[in-house]
């Protein structure tokens, strides 16, 4: 119970919402760490009110492990940062939410993640998740590259690694195309063979295809070709974003989202040693976003 | 009004059913063609509901055309070719349906569309249309490849080179990927420019992206590189197909379906001129399937 806090002090909530899950930490204003929890995707561009169900779910969650009652879910002042909230409309859509919260200040997720990484409005993050996006923020100036989402954008993201495994598994089926220990890998997965995945696959979302990435990267580091080709292709593809963002003048760049840690053995080397561990997490991002925002007193 | 059958005559409903459209066929059981239908997408496994309203409105168009009242439509002996019925589920779907016609033979697109091209079981076809498939059909024996559907399978196909123009298009606009007339051309169709593509494609259903797989051969033919690598792309993989059916020794292989003209010039040599024109549409072949079927007493 040593977490309960003052009467009077104030409650911060982060919110990052990717397109596979929705993370939330609660925090005091001096900053000690209350609860966190976690929901569903949350892609306000790819489903809304998805995405309002699992803003609420983790931060119920968050409210549990604080020790605090779900009725206080109004005195949060809450830092929201969302994919697809990019697009000015959904944007628009989202701050409309008849929310729970006391405030909510409402942002992209690439800006709560190089908030979080850099503890600083200025520097460039690549995000690479469910989806894969360039950010960068220097002087007041904000660069954006990539993050067209799926499926005809996002190469090296989760969704796109998945969504190549299944074209891969597919023409393998029908001797179109090589064998590939992937066929294995998914078949194993999806408890289906050959074509039968198609009927496991239909109507499957971004988050569905990034659930299978992971086994790219498996078959690659067991030598497999065409998992080695797609992997490699999907870290020219973040190398080449690097690239571009560096050409802004970032003071830092981090390279963070659910694949990082997967893609960073394989970007080049003159990548990989300019880029710099996030130094916080993209709640916490959210959470300096709220502090920011409700410091300018609106 | 010299199209009214005689009062005895069958009346025989053809179907053809694809990604984009659903046409319909009525003719007189001794061949006379009545009238002719269009309607919307009619891939049972996409989209049941919309399949059974677009085969209801190219039906009803065509006893339109036929000159006949909508009330006969009890009358009529349907063959009914859908692309997605080769999923067992989804055949046993549009079976328990509760159809307007007299007697309804249902089988899948790539059969018919083989019936139709060879007026004969026997033969192979290659379908690019919406999607694209392999099949063939050797002395009772039928073999299909790919087929497998949006945005996994099916390359070559018009929702395929849809997808990899707005793929290449993004990709530009970001400076990430070569320039391509794709950009100008699909700007101008979309009447959209850059990433408010991502806004005017969401949602989008692989008849949205098959409708813009005319400016890839638009692109290619003036010269675009991008364009010519994604045409040779899906040529080449209509290659391999025809070359895996050749080996089940089909008399005759023809292909067919909305793309198969703007194909034909890039498959290689060798394979064109063992191609050989379809002799009837599938909508005929429907009609084929519906008289063999009804034949036999069923």
């Amino acid at each position: 119970m040593i977490n309960i806090p003052a009467a009077k002090e104030k409650l911060y909530l982060g919110i990052d919402g990717g397109g596979s899950k929705c993370r939330a930490l609660i925090v005091t204003g001096s900053g000690q760490v209350l609860g966190t929890g976690s929901g569903g995707p949350a892609n306000a561009f790819a489903d809304l009110e998805q995405t309002f169900v699992s803003i609420q779910a983790a931060t119920e969650f968050a409210l549990h492990e604080a020790g605090l009652p779900l009725s206080s879910i109004n005195q949060l002042i809450a830092g929201v940062g969302l994919a697809g909230v990019n697009v000015p409309r959904v944007f628009d859509q989202v701050n409309s939410w008849q929310h729970p919260f006391k405030q909510l200040f409402l942002t992209t997720d690439l800006h709560i993640a190089s908030l979080g990484a850099h503890r600083s409005d200025d520097g460039a993050v690549i995000v690479a998740g469910t989806g894969s996006c360039g950010y960068s923020h220097v002087q007041g100036r904000v660069s954006m590259l990539g993050g067209h989402g799926f499926p005809a954008g996002d190469i090296g993201s989760g969704a796109w690694f998945g969504l190549e495994a299944i074209r891969a598994v597919l023409l393998a089926a029908d001797n179109l195309g090589a064998p590939t220990l992937l066929s294995d890998l998914i078949s194993q997965h999806l408890q289906a063979k050959g074509v039968a995945i198609v009927d496991k696959m239909a109507g499957a979302k971004a988050s569905d295809y990034a659930a299978l990435a992971g086994f790219v990267f498996d078959a690659a580091e067991r030598g497999d070709d065409l998992a080695l080709s797609l992997v490699k292709q999907g870290a020219a593809y973040i190398d080449a974003l690097a690239q571009q963002l560096w050409l802004t003048n970032p003071a830092r760049m981090s390279l963070v989202g659910g694949l990082s840690h997967r893609l960073m053995p394989w970007l080049a080397p003159s990548i990989r040693e300019r880029l710099s561990p996030p130094l916080d997490s993209s709640e916490a991002g959210a959470i300096y976003h709220a502090r920011n925002m409700s410091q300018l007193g609106i």
